[in-house]
């Protein structure tokens, strides 16, 4: 299954992707939430949209995607987890998962603008692979690690190199700026994704290909990550877990590049979708 | 205005403290969270309790105190906030505030106990002056940046810094276990407090006096930490900002002393009451 959102900004309604038609799902009652998945959501969306089949209503065409999923209760997100993106950062490969976290206000629709913000010269972006979180996870082994997991997502985890790595303190300063999390276009149950550790990602700015990844090249794969994050801290239905960026980062050439008003930024996963954001000054609104 | 909420976990009801004496709200059918902050709960709360004098329902003697706000969108903390607490964990002044992330899920009331996670040598003590958001604050200016504050309450910021300090990545890790976050025992409203920048501080460890400061010593005040955080990420209405510890926490001792189950750590600030946490080991429950 494919669950989208899409309207106006927080005010998305829920609907779903059949046969690459979008259809909207109001009628079940819910917002794709903590609840939701607490609740086996997805097990009762899959049965109404089966009995519902041939009278759901068709989406506009054009209409606005939201992230596919509600506000999450938090975005924990894994660092240097792609040994060519550790290489390009000058940074060791890491021995444990990095986590950090986002602010759950940087949550923006997958073709929203990104905007740059106030006294920002080095806004980056990262095309990662999310996992959503479809039960409470405490202490999880390895093992049964991917009962917890709802689905996948796109992600692409927009970064401001200066207030990550310049202003002191942790990277969460540089992660959670408005529009700095466009999720979607869709969230895929895990049954859409045959092979999760192999997958191509990839990212262009204005055209140009910046990331040409692969989940193969993944250091800490999704039950490790799972289990380890499970050990420092809750993990509740709902909530996004991002994997991490492959080489290609602005960061990483010499000298660096960064995302400037007027670009346009494109993204995919295979069978994740793709994204597009334009880029804007940040305006007082 | 002190506001409380009461009664088992998660099921908490509110209510308030009107000369000492412990009165439910729940007839006002709003928790204190994030719409209630929104939407002027407050200036509404105190109108329903003026109305109500006399009407309201006394609270049971020795009911469970939770969290006197509903689980914020966020929690950000501010690191090394205290000339001498930088100085104890060896840390420089900071040039500008430090802040990281501590997991909602990490919440607990005043008096809950203090669990001690899994594989943990070193959980440690905090006592914070943490303020609460009653506005969206998005590039606020230090001037105004007062008015986008609702309250003020105690707060215990719990760390295993282990996790914090040798796992790898950023200090999030050792901030979100579960229990790391008691709140309360009350939210005093700003108007409660006649000067933020002077009240004492102080905790201590089975009857023992760990940490004695005074706010008086924060590097960076309030409305500065509103403005700088603002500039990063959006705060929301609700939102918990927690304003560093002073000197005297176990980190600091030479040898580091840390927390073990059956301690008791008690903590207060002058005008937002006193907590009191019993320290246990993990069960698995």
């Amino acid at each position: 299954m494919k669950l989208i959102r899409y309207g106006e900004p927080n005010k998305e309604k829920t609907g779903v992707i059949l046969e690459d038609a979008y259809y909207d799902t109001s009628a079940f009652g819910e917002d794709y939430n903590e609840q939701f998945f607490e609740s086996d959501g997805l097990a009762r969306l899959k049965e109404f949209v089966q009995n519902n089949k041939g009278k759901l209503e068709r989406i506009p065409e054009n209409s606005r995607l939201g992230s596919p999923i509600a506000r999450p209760s938090k975005i924990v997100c894994i660092g240097l987890n792609y040994a060519d993106h550790a290489a390009e950062t000058k940074a060791k490969i890491p021995e444990e998962p990095i986590l950090f976290m986002k602010s759950t206000t940087a949550v923006v629709g997958p073709n929203d603008d990104i905007i740059i913000p106030k006294n920002s010269e080095k806004t980056d972006w990262e095309v990662e692979l999310a996992f959503v979180m479809g039960k409470k996870a405490s202490y999880v082994d390895e093992a049964e690690a991917m009962d917890y997991v709802a689905g996948y997502c796109l992600h692409n985890d927009v970064s401001e190199r200066a207030f990550q790595l310049e202003r002191g303190g942790t990277w969460d300063k540089g992660k959670g700026c408005d529009t700095f999390a466009p999720i979607g276009p869709f969230l895929a149950t895990k049954d859409e994704i045959e092979d999760v550790d192999n997958l191509r990602l990839w990212l262009k700015v204005n055209g140009e290909t910046m990331q040409d990844g692969t989940t193969a090249n993944f250091i800490f794969r999704i039950p490790k990550l799972v289990s380890y994050l499970s050990q420092f801290m809750t993990l509740l239905p709902g909530d996004v877990i991002s994997t991490g960026t492959p080489a290609g980062v602005g960061l990483g050439f010499n000298p660096p590049v960064y995302l400037k008003p007027g670009d346009v930024v494109e993204l995919g996963i295979d069978g994740l979708g793709t994204s597009k954001q334009q880029v804007k000054a940040y305006a007082k609104g």
